[in-house]
């Protein structure tokens, strides 16, 4: 399969340029990888500094509204970040948190996003070790931005890339998807729709940790599917590893309020965000270890074997329905819900 | 000297508290450094990681106009995370890149700032190894705001603090102070002034590794000078020290174009941002080395040796004047030039 070389010449920068999907791929593929020299700009980058292996990341968040059921923007952003360290097979250690603040914004508001910080640092047992705070016009925010940065120490027994992924391997997911972004779209309260649901926000290092203590000769790829959904994370590993990807629709844990909720709207769960929920590519040895780790972690019951790595056709996702036909997943195309994170 | 527990109470966070100054001090002392349990939310951190001592530091940047004589908000972000790393005896290893794009921003503009980020990164040295892009809508971030983080290991042979200082060290600077500060000031076109200015945004690693081979025993403590001056910048280590500093107004370096924009403005350059300054005290058996280091430096040519640390009085910045009276230095109160970086 050879691919295409992209080249972005859109003439200005629209939502779906951010949604994680198509148009995102385009503007990073085609613009900002090529100028900055990187060939990722999403995961976490890896570092060999003296005797350690270190995973370095960072993300924004601009989630509106910027508190919702389950969680807020200050939760997420650590949550976020935490969660690109795990899902490179790194414990996290410490963290950066950037605040740009709209001048006008509530001081008890501020508060209480440093204690949603604070607090899901805490929970995760990573530091909060410095940051930085800038102040802009009233008008000129939406109240609140919060950019992360963290580092955090690979686990010397796993090696997780695209390349290592086989056909046969076992496509793993943890738990119910489609909870955050379904969360935040009724959250906005512009649909007359509501649903006793809230968003999956959590750090997934418990889980990867079980998973690595039980399975980590076989762990070959972990992601954890945000913006853009499980489709587009399974999307990117299809194409980076050459390799198909089959998943069955019944297997896939989604729960009846995200259902219903994208029936009525006319979207794909498969597309939709989570933020804490993780996809593991695992070698079919040790899919059923990895299965048992996932499910007796906190959390984790609904951890579920959805699928599998098949040699053709390389490059695509496709899903074989509860009837037995089958359709192609692809990635998000536009954005149907901007500012999810 | 007992310092007073600083309470955050204000109900609304306004354009001061970004200032650098008075106003930022207390919003990081008084709500987000007890919320986060973190003593210093402005510097790198240092962390111990197997056998290397890592400098992990990060920033927004939400500078206006995006584009300004002798640079723009890309090369702002890249250099001003570095010399964070810098001043903390850090040589930069690796950047990380988060973009918050407004929906309507002009492709060939983020063009323009992707290439400056990765042509300021080239000239540090130092690789883009990741990052994150966000897009919100039209009219919510003024074209674009950048946040970078950055990963630097600490020269084993520095151990800054500002507990270090000793009365009688030296106080060096770098070079003419204020470039920055009034270039974007100008830049913005309110005000009837023109004048033959550029920023000074640069890295200053090249300067600190003067410093560091010339005098790395005697080098006590190092400081950027950014947002709230070197005023701020002597006043938080006066502080931190316990220490006083005396400064002598007529060695500081300012450009005639500062001190007249200053004057008609009615600002204290020592008041004005710089991006490519540093503050460095050092023993004063090392001060002659120092300095003669950093004038070798391509561009530390003005550099000067501008007073020393004195005993009493504890916690205060005064400056000697060209007639031999005394002032004292105040940190920067308010905020006469919002969104300078």
């Amino acid at each position: 399969m050879i691919e295409p070389r992209i080249r972005f010449k859109d003439p200005y920068i629209e939502l779906a340029h951010g949604s994680g999907g198509k148009a995102s791929r385009r503007l990073i593929e085609g613009l900002i990888a090529p100028i900055l020299g990187n060939p990722s700009l999403e995961d976490a980058a890896l570092l060999e500094l003296g005797d350690i292996r270190l995973a370095f990341t960072a993300d924004s968040f601009v989630v509106k509204p910027l508190r919702f059921p389950g969680g807020s923007i200050g939760e997420l952003a650590v949550n976020g970040t935490i969660n690109d360290l795990a899902v490179s097979g790194a414990k996290p250690v410490a963290l950066l948190v950037c605040l740009i603040i709209e001048a006008g914004f509530p001081g008890e508001a501020l508060r209480a996003e440093l204690e949603a910080i604070q607090q899901a640092a805490q929970r995760a047992e990573v530091g909060v070790v410095g940051g930085d705070t800038k102040v802009v016009e009233h008008g000129k925010a939406d109240g609140l931005y919060v950019s992360t940065s963290g580092i955090g120490l690979v686990d010397r027994r796993v090696s997780l890339s695209a390349q290592s992924v086989r056909p046969g391997d076992r496509i793993l997911l943890s738990g119910p998807i489609g909870d955050h972004g379904i969360t935040i779209l009724l959250a906005r309260g512009e649909l007359d729709l509501e649903a006793d649901l809230q968003s999956d926000t959590r750090p997934v290092w418990p889980l990867v940790a079980a998973l690595i203590d039980a399975a980590a000769p076989g762990l070959r790829w972990m992601r954890d599917p945000t913006r853009g959904g499980v489709a587009t994370a399974l999307n990117e590993l299809a194409r980076e590893a050459r390799l198909g990807l089959r998943i069955y629709e019944d297997r896939i844990p989604v729960r009846d309020e995200v259902r219903g909720a994208c029936e009525i709207l006319g979207l794909d769960p498969l597309h939709i965000a989570n933020e804490g929920q993780l996809i593991a590519i695992v070698a079919p040895e040790h899919a059923d270890a990895a299965l048992e780790a996932l499910r007796a972690v906190p959390g984790g019951t609904a951890a579920a074997l959805v699928g599998e790595v098949v040699e053709s056709p390389g490059g695509v996702v496709y899903a074989v329905t509860g009837y037995g036909s089958s359709r192609v997943v692809d990635m998000l195309v536009g954005d149907p819900l901007p500012r999810i994170c």
